[in-house]
């Protein structure tokens, strides 16, 4: 997609060099920074450090980090060791372990020597699918907002998100924001209501900045403020991402997508969650009681960055130097409050019925 | 309330020198300044540009600031015009206009020449009122607190809240905070989820700062953390303020209050809002409808302003520059999803007929 006019995808390989190059993500919106991955560690501390994020992109970076390892140490031994390390990076993306447990697959059964080809053209490849399943995904979800457009009459449309589900959470698209993406394409007249999503605020930074780059019409809002928003009819529609769905159609994603999910349940406001078919978890049915839910730093929430008046990078303390606090970082939407789930193969059912219909070799794994 | 370890109100008048001192609440948590309003414009600027902040204590400093007008002009006209502009400071605090009404009638009925000696007497009176029925605001929500204490058989109690309802936001003891201030005095293990309340963060900093003053265990968290807490059984009660309520329980709150009461429901955790009986709106039946929200500047979501690392109060911007943004600073929780209302008076169901019941002469006026 576009930053100031010319076409990025978030990550891009030089298999000659054995680099991988990134958009540093922890520097937006404020600077635009390309980051180098020269080794499988760089591609560790990128997934850790937020450097890249979104499930779809941390699945492929993880992908990208095994064919770094391969080049560093391709012996059973080195590709053990770069699989557990990759997958410690987070623990709640479900692709992220999808995309290793494919590289690894193919690397074990490959001969040693084989095994940096292989993994770059694996991974490659995994990208390649991404950026296909993500425009499916916007081609099914524009179908959505193009619905309820004509419902009204053509007047603009208002769409709510929550966090960043983005082109730069995967490697071009997005999830959550290519329907609408392809929704503007195909003329419909809309406007995003951003959530800035404390305590990362991906959603004032990252989705601000991507839906300025495509000239898309949106208002940052406050987390607090989308029940207010769908009480005076002012949302016509949720779409979010998810980081993992249970087969049930639970929906794990950025902290507070659950509240949101209320507000439209109660305002009888359609909320959709929009996820490549990577990030569905057949093993778990109760995803509250099942998904492992991380907890980050207390300090993302005591301290916040921003640019300051001179135009430097600050962080800043907002509570007081006694304060304690806590760091949940995804939360789970039960499936009673999501309207529908949008992947590569169309708009499903949020149940195990039509999920299972939508996914029948990939459910009875 | 205490501030390391002395006692302090957030208001305190000097009547023979003509001014008011109040605790600047835009410096908290990270510096203590005391301000001093030597007339009427000050003490108008003070509300609009949230020096004093809190419904209850909005009334007071409205009250004092009609006695420093009449020390400026206690003609006619000179109240009049005190009146209208100190009323259009916050326009959806129900308590601002009933302290105003109150100061307006006893001066009126005044001849100019007493209007400034009863000016201050009859905002000191409305003064202590607001402390007594604070007190009594505790006493009444400490038993709700002691009751499920009792029934988790002493294990700690987890409450959560939202914005500033403490003492800071009254005169003393605060409204949604007095029943905790009160069962922590009588001996209940108790832990408050402070929400940061973004966006000017009320919880984080001044919610936060008052309970490290009581020595209250909390945790500060993300305004998008409530809801998952609650499904994991991590919140017991939540307690909120209320700046306006109608004769029928609907319960206008800081934005995000809403959110935080549809999880409440949706997790069968008691969910109360603790407010003086001068906050209740018995002209209006349908909150989200007829309560007039106050629309913010912008600048208070694009930007953030906290204490950087050399201690200097820095504000920096959070949004890419060409970022549009909405600050809606209120929302409305309909009354069925109200455990109940706590006023001075006890503990009330947040229905027409109990409220009507506890204020029969107050809801016929």
């Amino acid at each position: 997609m576009k930053i100031d006019g010319k076409h990025y995808r978030t990550l891009w390989p030089d298999e000659a060099a054995g680099i991988v190059h990134v958009i540093d993500q922890t520097r937006l919106p404020h600077r635009f920074e390309i980051c180098v991955l020269r080794g499988c560690a760089e591609a560790e501390s990128a997934i850790a450090d937020m450097i890249v994020r979104g499930a779809p992109l941390i699945g492929v970076t993880g992908a990208y980090g095994m064919a770094l390892a391969m080049g560093e140490d391709a012996s059973d031994l080195g590709l053990q060791g770069a699989y557990a390390r990759l997958l410690a990076t987070r623990p709640t993306a479900s692709n992220l372990k999808w995309a290793l447990d494919r590289q690894f697959a193919v690397l074990r059964a490959a001969a040693p020597a084989e095994r940096r080809a292989r993994a770059w053209a694996e991974a490659a490849a995994i990208a390649e699918e991404d950026v296909a399943m993500c425009e499916a995904i916007g081609a099914h979800g524009a179908a959505v907002i193009g619905d309820l457009a004509a419902r009204k009459g053509g007047a603009r449309l208002n769409i709510l998100t929550h966090c960043n589900a983005g082109w730069l959470a995967t490697v071009d698209w997005g999830t959550a924001l290519a329907p609408i993406y392809k929704a503007v394409r195909a003329g419909v007249d809309l406007h995003v209501w951003v959530d800035e999503t404390r305590p990362r605020n991906q959603g004032a930074s990252l989705t601000a900045f991507e839906l300025a780059g495509e000239g898309v019409p949106f208002s940052v809002i406050a987390d607090n403020a989308g029940g207010h928003l769908m009480q005076h009819g002012l949302v016509d529609l949720c779409i979010v991402g998810s980081d993992r769905t249970t087969r049930t159609g639970d929906v794990c994603n950025k902290i507070g997508t659950y509240l949101k999910a209320l507000a439209a349940h109660d305002n009888r406001v359609p909320f959709y969650a929009a996820l490549p078919s990577s990030t569905l978890d057949w093993s778990m049915r109760d995803g509250v009681r099942e998904i492992p839910i991380e907890e980050r730093s207390a300090r993302e929430v005591t301290h916040i960055a921003g640019r300051a008046s001179d135009g430097a990078t600050v962080e800043v303390q907002l509570t007081p130097d006694a304060a304690n606090a806590r760091n949940f970082a995804f939360d789970v939407t039960p499936a009673r409050y999501v309207t529908g789930i949008i992947t590569e193969r169309g708009v499903h059912g949020a149940s195990e019925a039509a999920l299972v219909a939508a996914f029948p070799a990939e459910s009875a794994r």
